[in-house]
């Protein structure tokens, strides 16, 4: 038996009074815990003090650099073209990943998406992804590799091995209270984007009721707090802050999701993705040196979509092949005439996981066909009795509790609604 | 499976926010605990947010009410006399159990004192007894209730079956860094005292390096919570600040400590632990009606020796026995001729545990013979290379990491030391 270098209950003491931690035991801390050594009840008073007392950005890089380290690293170095990855911090119908990741790699730059499953009411990428028949998520570093050189783009699941001390620390703050808090959830996100390997890296960090950051204010504050954690491991960062109080597009689901991806891949689809899905390419072509690109001409040309049919069938999935439909809907028609004003993020969200989009538990499955269709968008006239949106699910008694979640989802009234002007409210970089 | 009334999550979230938690909150939190389904990581997290946030005095009131119903509690109601007890917060050569449970006893109050073992450089009361030939610390309710009857006093462990949840909580604590929190130390020492039936509590809130609150705001400020919730609990409670700056007595150990406490049952002893034991005595009595009484001279007219011998016998144990005695001791010398100004609790205390006096965890045994004699107090003049401290250890090693607690407890100097006019500071009743 080794001795330790430092004691836990030291450590939990300086945060809890509010002190900031030195590298040492920040390092020691969190390599103490994969190892096991601190005890989840210890990390969980640790983490109590931390949401409340804070830490420096300097506490911030330290705890980013010391998950990393609790595992392995990729290495995309070996690769022809160079990487841009895009990482979004969590909405509702957010399927932008899915023509994005092709419409990079258009353009020589290759995307690594390492992904992960929705938990809550944000769907999962791999989630939407496996309603394509015979689609696979699982590869190998090599088969990255080689996916990643011969066609530039992959969507897969994230390895086991990528900071081990984050997966820890995550399932713990769920049942702690410790999620939402700026330097947890920064550091979270970045170690597992640092260590994957990528050069530059675009955060889509959303704002409003079906984000995470409720507010632009501390929305914006976690993306420049990511962006410096980014820059100072030498990851060129940017970050877009953008709007999620509405759902993005037309679809929630994630079959339905998939449809729209392709529509937008086919050079149609609406606005808001197409838009955000633009934004967030040009700035990852930025980032990796490529400027004075045409980016929605590859959409409406049929670049994007030859490579998204390869980047599909070089996972054994079928692009061609019909996406599953529920067997059940139900319309929610409008209760009056006026203008739309509201359609709620987060309670259509949670609407589609209660139809079974997604999952309570990680353990859980979804279901493929479920989720919900938007027939009207907020600065729309709207008339008594038209339908606004079409709720799916292979599991009919599952409408009631989904309805009951839309109860406050939809505000009809006044003669203009407030819309944000672009789907992207800022840029930081 | 029974739905459970609340979320932990939300729980620890309100406290975290900031906001005061309802008394259904916490009698669900406090009795899922005890059950197991709120886990250790969910209440270090909560403790951590007391810790900083927090609790008003309501929440302290349902917190201590919770922890009591978690368990049962003690009746002494059928008892002919009233009874009255005493808690100390915990000091250096703190044995004024000892002479004062026979000593209140002389009186006709019954004193139910449940103790409990040492942990850290404040020894506890039973490792002291336990340091007498044949004496017992168990014993059952029935004879706990018929030693007072009979003798009036009984010094023993207190049961397993009392506050459950504190002894969860306290283990917890220890190892989270949310031991020094008003809130929780307040709640868990009153859920045990109040549990423990007494009708009258006297609370030795000690103040100074060698106690818990370093500060007289503190200590009066922990002192008048816990008087607050014995009151609303219906027991008469009140409380003295003393101090705790420099050892109490002259002799820190099991035996030790025994022997002095000897000393003050025949009517000799140090002036400070006289003093202070009249002081507790006639708080003692006061609560149960017993004023206008001569406590001193019970002291030196022999018959609270009477009653400690009588009350030694009851638990097996032969007062006449001779106590251990170390086989190794060695003498610290003062190193300069002047006012001895300091000679600190918290090293002494530190000293003596390394000595073997005291345990680093629960399961280790003591040493009945270790600890520390003083030669001199504060305030006294000493010359250079005069004895100021033996130390006795049975285990000859420990004395290098003993000496090295001892480096800064001396200090010599100046023509006058700061010594406290009494050892009580103030009354809170």
């Amino acid at each position: 038996m080794t001795a330790e270098a430092f004691d836990a209950v030291d450590v939990i003491a300086a945060k809890r009074d509010g002190r900031a931690l030195r590298k040492e035991q920040i390092d020691w801390v969190i390599d103490a815990y994969t190892r096991g050594v601190v005890a989840e009840e210890q990390m969980a008073a640790l983490a109590m003090a931390i949401f409340i007392n804070d830490m420096d950005p300097s506490e911030i890089a330290d705890w980013t650099q010391a998950m990393i380290a609790s595992g392995e690293r990729m290495d995309f170095s070996s690769l022809s073209r160079p990487t841009s990855d895009k990482h979004s911090t969590g909405g509702v119908g957010d399927k932008i990943t899915l023509p994005l990741a092709p419409l990079v790699a258009v353009f020589d730059v290759a995307v690594p998406q390492l992904s992960g499953r929705g938990l809550g009411h944000t769907g999962g990428t791999l989630d939407k992804l496996e309603s394509i028949p015979g689609w696979q998520a699982g590869l190998s570093n090599d088969e990255i590799l080689d996916q990643l050189e011969d066609i530039g783009a992959v969507i897969c699941a994230a390895g086991t091995g990528l900071a081990p001390a984050d997966k820890k620390l995550y399932a713990l703050r769920d049942i702690t209270s410790t999620v939402d808090c700026i330097p947890l959830i920064a550091s979270s996100i970045m170690s597992k984007k640092i260590a994957e390997g990528t050069s530059g890296l675009v955060l889509d960090v959303k704002v409003g009721s079906g984000a995470f950051m409720k507010d632009l204010d501390k929305a914006g504050q976690l993306a420049r707090t990511m962006v410096d954690l980014g820059k100072s491991a030498g990851v060129r960062t940017s970050a877009l802050l953008t709007d999620m109080s509405t759902p993005l597009g037309l679809t929630v689901g994630n079959a339905l999701e998939v449809r729209e991806s392709l529509e937008v891949l086919a050079g149609g689809g609406p606005a808001d993705v197409v838009d955000l899905t633009v934004a967030l390419a040009e700035e990852m072509l930025r980032l990796a040196g490529r400027t004075d690109v045409d980016v929605r001409a590859a959409l409406t040309d049929g670049r994007a979509m030859d490579r998204w049919n390869a980047m599909i069938r070089a996972q054994n999935g079928d692009p061609a092949a019909a996406l599953p439909v529920a067997e059940h809907t139900e319309v929610v028609t409008a209760s009056e005439t006026g203008v739309l004003t509201k359609l709620d993020a987060l309670s259509i969200g949670v609407a589609s996981w209660r139809l079974g989009a997604g999952r309570a538990r990680k353990e859980d499955p979804v279901q493929d066909v479920a989720g919900i269709e938007l027939h009207a968008k907020p600065g729309q006239n709207v008339s008594a009795g038209q339908p606004l949106m079409t709720l799916h699910t292979a599991t009919p008694e599952r409408f009631a509790r989904a309805v009951e979640s839309l109860e406050t989802a939809v505000e009809i009234g006044g003669d203009t609604a407030s819309v944000p002007e672009s789907i992207v409210f800022e840029k930081i970089s």
